[in-house]
């Protein structure tokens, strides 16, 4: 296993950082790096913005309920940005918003810019630095919008916080390989048994974490997940903004 | 500059593979890396299909039209996948078709999915393999899903070809720094000016790899994208497959 492999197998959420914030450069180099990352079609369709502002933070903080997302390095919210090719088209006298509408190019923007973050998130990880994703800002996207000054043909789609660690988080084991990985054919023979071993794991995991205090399973923790709608406004938010509109 | 960030700078697609497969070990071990990549609240909702039967291999590339689709070390599929909540909420009696249907869990799915394919990208490049994201399997995503057997409740995002290069393939610089990332507000003040710039050494680029024959700019590249609505049919059959009901 060479060294890159090793840190990709070694990664971990990090939720407490110092108080050093990431120099200029860094910044430059964690975003150059997110955007070497495959684009589909060369479309680049993203945008990321590094927010700085303590304001703006804290009302971050407040949608997303972590602490973290107020202290840390540096906080970049990455957005699906078809706003530049809107632009272009409307200098031409030319109309996007049926392309831009198509669930097809809803889900390019959303791939493009994760793979563009996974880039940085390894990028962070390879220099020391500690990151990690913040999906709940969709737990308020329109606010996020709103403060974040996001046009049209444009959605917020999560913060990557990133930063000096002050802890040195966990590994979380995942799915096993025969679970996630099929040849040719997918399959679902062995998922529930699978998981009833994945669980036993997860449990022990837990338990050896916490002194005993907890045992939950990862088959508990996914039904306790879907035993509810969670943010349901983001499908009214991301039409609102030109998507989706198939 | 560290080696890791050396590596995801000097990032090329490459579509032209050696014969030579890659072994189970190595499959192994990119899989396994994809599937440290973060994931919402654990949720790990994708799979990934190895595709080695010529056959379907054959059926796949007729659906991208790309050579490399056929013949490469490696190809997987990753599948944007909650089937395996969905059987243990069945199992439980529970039903979770509702919140499968939530464009926030379909935005969910994707991103897990880019991440861990993002993750196995950056594994096989530094293990000296070349790597390209084949978008193009949506060009018919019924028939992928015939294909592979996928069942309700996921879908094909996208293929990875892996694999010994064959050639050395190029790197396109993207658009300016500047344009990408944004301190605390989002702002287009510059936006047309930055890609006409951009639009020249774009062009250059195209010029010297091409002895002059050919000298694109990305406006026109985009332009000519966004002129036509394509795959028109994804819409219809992520809905049918159990997502984006909302």
């Amino acid at each position: 296993m060479n060294e890159v492999v090793k840190q990709l197998m070694a990664h971990r959420s990090i939720r407490a950082f110092e108080a050093k914030q990431l120099d200029d450069q860094t910044i430059r180099v964690l975003v150059e790096a997110a955007q070497q990352a495959s684009t589909s079609s060369f479309v680049q369709a993203y945008s990321i913005i590094g927010v700085t502002d303590p304001e703006i933070k804290k009302a971050l903080r407040d949608i997303s309920t972590q602490h973290y997302v107020e202290h840390n390095g540096h906080l970049f919210v990455f957005v699906a940005d078809y706003k530049r090719h809107q632009l272009l088209a409307e200098r031409a006298g030319q109309s996007v918003a049926d392309y831009i509408g198509e669930t097809e190019n809803f889900i390019v923007g959303t791939v493009d810019a994760s793979l563009a973050a996974q880039n940085m998130a390894v990028a962070a990880e390879s220099m020391g630095l500690g990151i990690c994703y913040i999906g709940s800002l969709r737990n308020d996207m329109a606010r996020v919008i709103e403060l974040l000054g996001l046009p049209d043909y444009t959605y917020p789609l999560f913060g990557l916080v990133v930063g000096y660690p002050s802890e040195e988080g966990s590994n979380k084991e995942r799915l096993p390989f025969e679970h996630v990985y099929h040849e040719n054919r997918y399959s679902t023979d062995d998922y529930l048994s699978q998981i009833d071993h994945y669980d036993a794991r997860i449990a022990d995991y837990y338990r050896e974490r916490t002194n005993g205090r907890r045992s939950d399973k990862w088959s508990s923790q996914m039904m306790a997940k879907f035993s509810h709608t969670i943010r349901e406004d983001v499908d009214a938010v991301v039409k609102q903004q030109g998507f989706l509109k198939q």
